[in-house]
């Protein structure tokens, strides 16, 4: 039997989309690994009435444990402590010794940033931050807001409500004191074990897929099998209970036997493949890049520890730039321009030597929306990543899509190539 | 009486938090520009039970348009259209010229990819993928799977539902058509405009400002106003209908006077506003990362049109790269250390310099998780911007959480100080 969840992520501008909701992907995640299935996401704005339905709809639908995100500061839009305790029936009051310590948070943070602040102002926020529902765990608050977990009152029935704050840090930061509260053991108590994982294949039609699936489907009872098309990657992701291991295990030698010429990777993303490839290998590297203006580089540096393979990166938007920091001849932007494999080569070429990297990388071409010809229209872009041992792998592209998508894209092509260019497997 | 929509984005990948949902927010604000007021954003799973449930839950709040993003794919996880017209109580049928479209376009898809696969599992996917309910209007599709306008079936009541697909491209592309359907358009023909007005406060504490929104109370019953803290940033956004605009002004005006000293932005994004400074007044400007890897380049060349201002960056992770590239002295680096106020200059200095522009920024730090000493703790960073006359604008941070957070964080900073060297305001 499934035990599940539901999260509800509050907040005008996240239902707006000024800010990305990045609560709800994180504790799907954490909750899946403690044995807890996610049926929904609910994103509410600032509304009392929103959030009432909402947590009303799903506690309607046998969830066993709820849990919010945000809506804890103290403004009059955050809501969320008292809606909560209105919905499990319990009383809210100020609690003096939390109200004392929400206190000295929020003093140190204004001298930090030395910031002023009316004292009565300030003092009538940190009461509504320390008002507490009579019967809840309170969690120590990480920034200025504390979390709470709040069963229902007794007698009652439904789901715990964890509310969390919004910040990410201070959710996360939280998250190890909602676990460990009496009413949430009690739901984890009754979850089993829910495995995830994952096999990539790149050059595989989602059709032919979708026709392998159900020619085995008899043998499939027990996976939860989603796949997920994605930059040209095609992302197959099963979940099962642990009893169901040989039948994954089955599955999985079946795809890797029948799509042995796409399948790149039984789990590690690409990046963490590039990134594990270099660091095994002991070989460094340096980008030369042109319309990706540094996404690359960004990208290859988000891992921590990258520091020991990634030596640095130039961006050369104006041609100038191309041959001052990295060599590219004058002869050469003359002649074929600046988007052209040649000068892609030279940029690669170019990052590897003055980095003294192993493998250089090098991207132009045309991000748009303008600057585009008849001959290099929008979403022509040159890749060239040059190898230790004199290896060059090219790839030319004619992309679709808005300038980020012809960016972003970009960049996953030059991983691939990476990737082609030390592993092997199916070709960028 | 405002009109209400909800949105239902399907898919488990989203739901897991393998792939970041980019459809609700964007829909949100096409919404509110066309009048209607989102009050929820559901993410749910590819199971049909959880996505009847949704559709039940806001067709009953009284949602006067539902629109679905993703699972029209080929494979059988692929399951809104179907779940979406027993909704409805619509049978389905497979349209036969519909049939004949998709086809020849995942034909000319393959041809451009090189990929082959098995004729029947193309044609079976392609036959789902123009599988409609009888009576919906057909959107034609941009990728692969065409999208639906699916009004009740005569005689019942309830809100249509248009099913659009998850690629975020696609989705894009076949807006205007799902907006011009007519059942669609039934529903804006009642919707008012709203408006929306956005105030951006730096140093303001979010308590402050709500004891100020509690004293005006009075003036501002016709003005949703909701406040966000992020990075620092304290952002009043004001969601009112359009005869409300007096009581908008009057409370836009008192704000501007009550913390003019800490209001730098009456719309504009911190982004858009660096990006006009420099465009308007003809400036060119060059990065030199270290532990921002590049992030910095890539934000500011973001925007379309970037190339006119932005020369180009270096990122020196190594400090022979530091010396190299960008001309750091190697005693600067062996007294000071990499990660200090006197490198961050000395970066800035460089990328000025050696790409020959107006402005040059510098940022060194501790991004973490490793690296970090009693000195000079993870989340040490040094920014430095060196202006065109002369001016040098520099900020020493000690910021708090992860490795991507301390990166972001430092580049807001280094935007912020930009700001502050080019336009004024409060101080960075």
């Amino acid at each position: 039997m499934v035990t599940r969840a539901g999260i509800v992520v509050t907040g005008t501008e996240v239902l707006t989309g000024r800010v990305p909701d990045r609560n709800g992907p994180w504790l799907a995640e954490q909750l899946r690994r403690l044995g807890l299935d996610v049926g929904h996401v609910v994103v509410v704005g600032d509304r009392p009435e929103d959030l009432r339905a909402t947590l009303s709809f799903l506690a309607g639908l046998g969830t066993e444990l709820l849990i919010t995100t945000g809506g804890l500061g103290p403004t009059a839009d955050d809501l969320t402590a008292q809606v909560v305790a209105e919905f499990q029936g319990r009383p809210s009051a100020v609690d003096p010794a939390l109200e004392g310590r929400v206190a000295a948070v929020v003093e140190r943070l204004m001298a930090r940033r030395g910031w002023v602040a009316d004292p009565a102002a300030t003092a009538a926020g940190v009461r509504k931050q320390a008002t507490v529902p009579a019967g809840a765990t309170v969690l120590e608050p990480v920034g200025t807001a504390p979390g709470l977990v709040v069963p229902p009152a007794d007698g009652r029935a439904g789901p715990p409500v964890v509310v969390l704050p919004g910040p990410p840090g201070e959710l996360r930061g939280m998250w190890p004191a909602a676990v460990a509260a009496p009413a949430v053991g009690a739901v984890l108590a009754g979850a089993a074990e829910l495995r995830q994982e994952t096999l990539r294949l790149w050059g595989t039609l989602e059709a032919q897929l979708a026709a392998t699936l159900r020619e085995m489907e008899a043998e499939l009872a027990d996976l939860e099998i989603t796949t997920c098309l994605r930059e040209g990657e095609l992302e197959i992701v099963t979940r099962f209970p642990a009893q169901a291991q040989p039948a994954y295990d089955r599955f999985a030698g079946l795809l890797g036997r029948e799509y042995a010429s796409t399948v790149f990777s039984t789990g590690p993303t690409l990046d963490e493949l590039v990134a594990a490839a270099l660091a095994e290998r002991g070989l460094t590297i340096a980008t030369g890049e042109s319309c990706t203006g540094g996404l690359l580089a960004a990208r290859l540096t988000e891992r921590p520890g990258s520091s020991t393979y990634v030596l640095g990166g130039v961006t050369a938007y104006a041609n100038g730039a191309k041959e001052e920091l990295l060599g590219v001849p004058r002869a050469v932007l003359a002649e074929h321009g600046a988007v052209s494999p040649e000068v892609a080569r030279a940029l690669a070429d170019g990052a590897r030597a003055r980095f003294g990297a192993d493998l250089g990388v090098g991207i132009t071409g045309v991000a748009g929306p303008g600057g585009g010809t008849d001959a290099k229209p929008v979403g022509t872009v040159h890749l060239c990543v040059v190898g230790p041992d004199g290896a060059v792998a090219e790839r030319a592209l004619g992309l679709h899509g808005s300038r980020s998508a012809v960016r972003d894209r970009s960049v996953t092509m030059a991983l691939h190539l990476l990737r082609e260019l030390l592993l092997g497997g199916p070709p960028a």
